[in-house]
């Protein structure tokens, strides 16, 4: 199996100042190859530190992606460097990577300066991969390290601009090191949590033949994934897919890379149906969720975050009563404002929160952490159901405001 | 000046299955102590692999944090290993531990089994820094290292955990450690480029004395923040800040950990006045902001999400001859929007967005990452004021819908 190390550069990340999101979108991409990452690190924009850092990279791991340090005012650091390192005499110029930053400034309307210009120059012992979306180019040097076998690529710090780069990367890895043939299949799962799903599923994994891996890959948006893999040949998961959809039934939701947000969107989308949102205690981030798909306009037509009972009332439509009796964090309530929204903007279906995503608030009977959901959808005869769920988290308030929205798309989901 | 070191433990960073958030918050904390963090490393959970990183770390610097590692699963590999590196013969039992453990589980309803009783097991070298918010403990550690002069500080890996123990970690740092005094002064601005901003003040920054250090801190939602740090003795900012009110003026719009959001609220909070938002193309994302400030009922009413032209209208008022003069995405509809739901939610201020997220869409007259933006204020005579702005970004779409939502923020707190 080929190891790799990813290493970030820039002081604003020893600083805490921002945070890096690069080394796990590459760590995801390398483990889908069948590539180990062996560590991660992030270090300062220092030349003996840089040099230090990615030699001992370079002697214990085949693959090293740096990403960071080559903005128009650093990169003289990190990509000397990397000159030096590589053992190249001089710099060369990318005329690919010039014609990118001569259109990326021109639409701009900023004037060409040296510094920009000098972005193009690369140590002449790199192959560039040009980078469309910025103005450092990503660069691959070859037969580094103490085995002159590893593979080095820079990667601009940039998020969007490092990411747009990952397909080119992944590729010219495939296309250097003989990897061992890989396949995947990964199953999304939502409302069992790992624990209680690695007992329902155990007898079926104990059963897997031994070249065909399990892995759950948790996460609090978008449930659990399992995720197959098979080594070497093809393969046919198709059996053990089967065997699994019976175990688990309708809490599979998807597959790959789907989200409850795209798999609601694909669904609305293929039926013509439409969508609503009438938020309180999210109050905004389910709707951010649904807006987060492009394309979500042919489905979704809007939300009320009524973070005020007489919004609640006066554009929900829920009844004074109601608030009195049961308050606003009650099935009684979220009933209602579903009902509400999907009335007022004339929709197929619409779904509702309302809950205590704290610090302050709640009280013994509705603790912080309570929220009720609702789900509602148009009947054929005009008259609207409504699904209700209540759940209960005891976490930070963004951890909870989460929550509440992927189990309200969730409720959502089932009832479609 | 004291230098540090931070290392992440857990499979699930190294398969880019989390993003380490972990150690930026740390780093920002030991930032502000004038604590020097070196590198940032993450590994997974191999014993051998954790002894040799944390014996690196300890010989290189003075402090090493450590999270991860800890669950109820795991917690031998990581804790054993630091029982081995710490020269430990054995556990102790940490009574202040266990009763947290006793009181996490019996408020959920779940048994005590012996792997929860284990967590309250820690090598006897160590110091426990209780953890309320969970079942594994904080531990300390002193006298490690080459140099027998460093200290270890072993956190949970749950972020709300981790984050939850940083000021007891941070006061033991200082208890142990002679620190140098430090000051700082953070003033936070909006609307000014990095670059720009370096340019207006240069003449400011090179006349601060030696001993007052300056550092620039971009963030995408917050503005730049500009820090002031002293070192040694009491630190009076006054007539540096004079200074730089009057050649910043109003982007200067708070100080310290002050938002755009929380800044708003406070002067809502204090005027007594009220917000909604009418959003297009944030989706949700400038409600999720302002909810994001506890409290926030306190003024926020509520929002309308308008994803649809018909939403628009009939919710928001928006006029069909704009949308078919204008489009939706122009000023006479930002306008409408917001003096709209001014209307609709009855309140004293509002905002609306409308524009081209990306990544389809747009046109050369109105590019993707073009947005128009507004904010209504109602006068004392019943009329209501809007103001309006166009903005540019070319980005990717979460990156565009962050900084649409930002400058909207900006707008309504220059016309409060």
């Amino acid at each position: 199996m080929k190891t790799a190390s990813i290493c970030t550069i820039g002081d604003e990340i020893l600083i805490g100042q921002i945070v890096d999101t690069n080394s796990s979108h590459i760590a995801r991409q390398l483990n889908l190859l069948g590539i180990q990452v062996k560590y991660m690190t992030s270090i300062g924009d220092d030349r003996a530190r840089i040099l230090s850092e990615l030699g001992n990279c370079l002697d214990n791991t085949d693959i090293v992606i740096v990403t960071g340090g080559l903005g128009p005012t650093k990169d003289d650091i990190t990509k000397d460097a990397l000159r030096e390192l590589s053992g190249a005499r001089g710099y060369k110029q990318s005329p690919e990577q010039m014609a990118h930053i001569e259109r990326i400034l021109g639409a701009r309307g900023i004037p060409l300066i040296d510094t920009n210009r000098a972005q193009a120059l690369v140590p002449d012992s790199c192959t560039v991969i040009p980078n469309k979306l910025g103005t450092a180019p990503g660069m691959a040097f070859y037969g580094l390290g103490k085995h002159r076998s590893s593979a080095l690529y820079s990667l601009p710090g940039v998020p969007f601009e490092a990411i747009g780069l990952l397909p080119d990367v992944m590729a010219d890895i495939r296309h250097h090191f003989d990897l061992e043939e890989i396949t995947h299949h990964t199953v999304v799962t939502f409302g069992i949590p790992e624990s209680t799903l690695a007992k329902q599923i155990e007898a079926w994994e104990d059963a897997l033949p031994a070249n065909i891996h399990l892995a759950y890959l948790p996460n609090p948006t978008i449930g659990v994934r399992l995720r197959l893999t098979q080594f070497g040949g093809q393969a046919d998961f198709t059996p053990y897919l089967t065997e699994l959809q019976s175990l688990l039934g309708e809490a599979i939701y998807g597959e790959g890379d789907d989200t409850l947000q795209s798999v609601i969107g694909d669904k609305l989308r293929a039926a013509g149906k439409t969508l609503a949102l009438a938020e309180s205690c999210t109050g905004g981030h389910l709707s951010e969720l649904i807006t987060s798909v492009p394309g979500c306009s042919d489905y979704y037509k809007g939300s009320v975050t009524s973070y005020s009972n007489e919004v609640k009332m006066k554009v929900l439509g829920v009844r004074e009563e109601t608030l009195a009796q049961h308050g606003a964090v009650s099935e009684a309530c979220v009933r209602e404002m579903a009902s509400g929204v999907l009335r007022a903007l004339d929709t197929d279906y619409a779904v509702a929160t309302s809950g205590i995503a704290g610090p302050g608030g709640g009280s013994p009977r509705k603790p912080v952490g309570t929220a009720w959901l609702a789900a509602a959808k148009k009947l054929p005869d005009g008259r609207v159901e409504v699904a209700t769920q209540c759940v209960h988290f005891a976490s930070s308030r963004s951890v909870n405001i989460e929550r509440f929205a992927s189990y309200a798309l969730d409720l959502l989901r089932r009832n479609l």
